[in-house]
């Protein structure tokens, strides 16, 4: 059965009913946390219980960690980027581990950055060391996740589509809000990752709402055996898996990308970008976002994330 | 005057005029050892002397730490790879630090990998702890930076331009050989960045050979200016600072590119390693790969790194 685990700044918690049980554990990594399972089912199998709403949660997932990030993921969101889904490679990029924020932070957008964006996704919490080389397949690559966690990929539009590398316009510091709480899950509860469904609003209006399967192009299983073919993972790093359809960035039409492709690369992106002046969805100072991700059923629940946009 | 550090399996040493001398210090690692100054200043004051050739020298700079590197910083590069040195962003990606490899080991093509090419470059080593935010001035920039390695930013070329971001198809295990030596550099020593030269040679033929200045892009004080705005380092990390023309991969004439930049990707990309199929200059089984750097004058020498190429 799932177990949700939550973090303050001098400690670990299991989450209960009605509030939070404390974890009696010397860990101070989410990678040392996980070692200590004992006392996780210590403390999920009863202790003193103090309300939630004394406790304030940190990202569970602790720095420095690998943030190892799936480009384009969502066939919703490839074909919303005027890609083709059929022709998207597994590709990976990372994302500075500074940029870990806590669930109930404030996304912090640089003075520079003039277009910010949001990408909710699931995070997977490395339980195993995945050496290079592993061979992972459908029976073992729950036993490398340790369980789940809801992120943002924030994004800066105009830092990243002119540098091509995504790694600066993503690692900004509190640029990847991580929780509230990191869910482990056991072997069946990951074999329902397909039904889990992403969710997004912006000041109360739903921007992202889309379910796993049937969009989704790589899964977790391809992740995997996509990173240990070149990279080694250990418990604590973070696996970011993609975004769905529904951030302020949108492509222009095929006719106007075929043009501006003619274009020196300065011109094209003044041009795309005076375009996106008249896009009221990217992030503004004090815009409320809240991600959350679960199945339809409740059974899988990873909560609710609720941060507030300030332009510095 | 510059030091040059040197690494064994169990140990570091100070190079002298006919061998190396042990230094005295516990520390584990690069940051470690920079932090020991004094031990590195006793040992270069003198010490037993023993002779290279008995000396099996790893990489001195150590794993894990960020390996952060510019894309395309050279104007000779650029315009090679089909680009606008003009319009080209200061652009920043990461290699995963499992790719670090010794200066004299082997260069380990992955069984997939069809199109491997190479790209010698100064490897900044960070002596100082840069925080996101820090102020980094002409007149400070060289208080970050405790020295310089050679280094070979080895590239999967067909991983690398369909994928478009860079993460993976430069960081696959021995993707990034570093050294002979980390080169302590004073400030004066650091101001003659610009005459440093570059130079790659396989199996004895001269494929790369540029001096830093007159072709450099982003100079290294624009470099960590750059960093400083999103992302922290500290001592022991390594920046690549990009390489000059002379790769196997050289981009298309203009119209070919125009055309083909109106086909899918995958049909461009077919096309393209097609033609690449003619190109002599991707490193093959057993090529050797010599890689310097040093000022015309001899007073600032990086060392030599040779190593071989093994298909697996």
């Amino acid at each position: 059965m799932s177990v949700s685990i939550l973090r303050t700044a001098d400690t670990w918690w299991v989450q209960t009913a009605d509030g939070a049980t404390k974890i009696d554990t010397r860990a101070a990594s989410t990678g040392e946390l996980l070692a200590d399972r004992a006392a996780i089912d210590a403390a999920a199998a009863g202790g003193e219980v103090v309300p939630m709403d004394g406790l304030r949660l940190i990202s569970p997932v602790t720095t420095p960690c690998r943030v190892v990030a799936q480009m384009t993921n969502y066939a919703s969101h490839v074909k919303d980027s005027g890609m083709e889904p059929n022709s998207t490679p597994l590709t990976f990029f990372r994302k500075a581990s500074g940029s870990i924020s806590g669930p109930f932070d404030d996304i912090v957008k640089p003075a520079h950055v003039k277009f910010l964006d949001y990408e909710v996704e699931i995070g997977l919490v490395i339980g195993r060391e995945l050496p290079v080389g592993a061979v992972v397949t459908a029976a073992t690559w729950t036993d490398y996740v340790a369980g789940l966690v809801v992120t943002n990929d924030v994004s800066a539009r105009d830092i990243q589509l002119p540098k091509t590398q995504f790694y600066e316009a993503k690692s900004y510091p509190t640029f990847t809000p991580v929780g509230p709480a990191l869910v482990l899950l056991d072997a069946g509860e990951l074999g329902r990752f397909g039904e889990l469904r992403l969710r997004l609003r912006v000041n109360g209006e739903l921007r992202q709402d889309m379910r796993v399967a049937g969009d989704m192009i790589y899964s977790p299983l391809q992740a995997l055996q996509g990173l240990a073919r070149f990279q080694q993972l250990q418990p604590g790093d973070l696996v970011l898996t993609g975004t769905p359809v529904g951030t302020a960035l949108s492509a222009p039409a095929k006719p106007v990308q075929i043009v501006s492709s003619l274009l020196p690369p300065a011109v094209k992106w003044k041009a795309f970008f005076k375009s996106q002046l008249g896009n009221a969805k990217y992030l503004h100072d004090g815009d409320v976002v809240e991600a959350t991700v679960g199945t339809d059923d409740g059974a899988i629940d990873l909560g609710t994330q609720r941060t507030v946009v300030r332009y510095k």
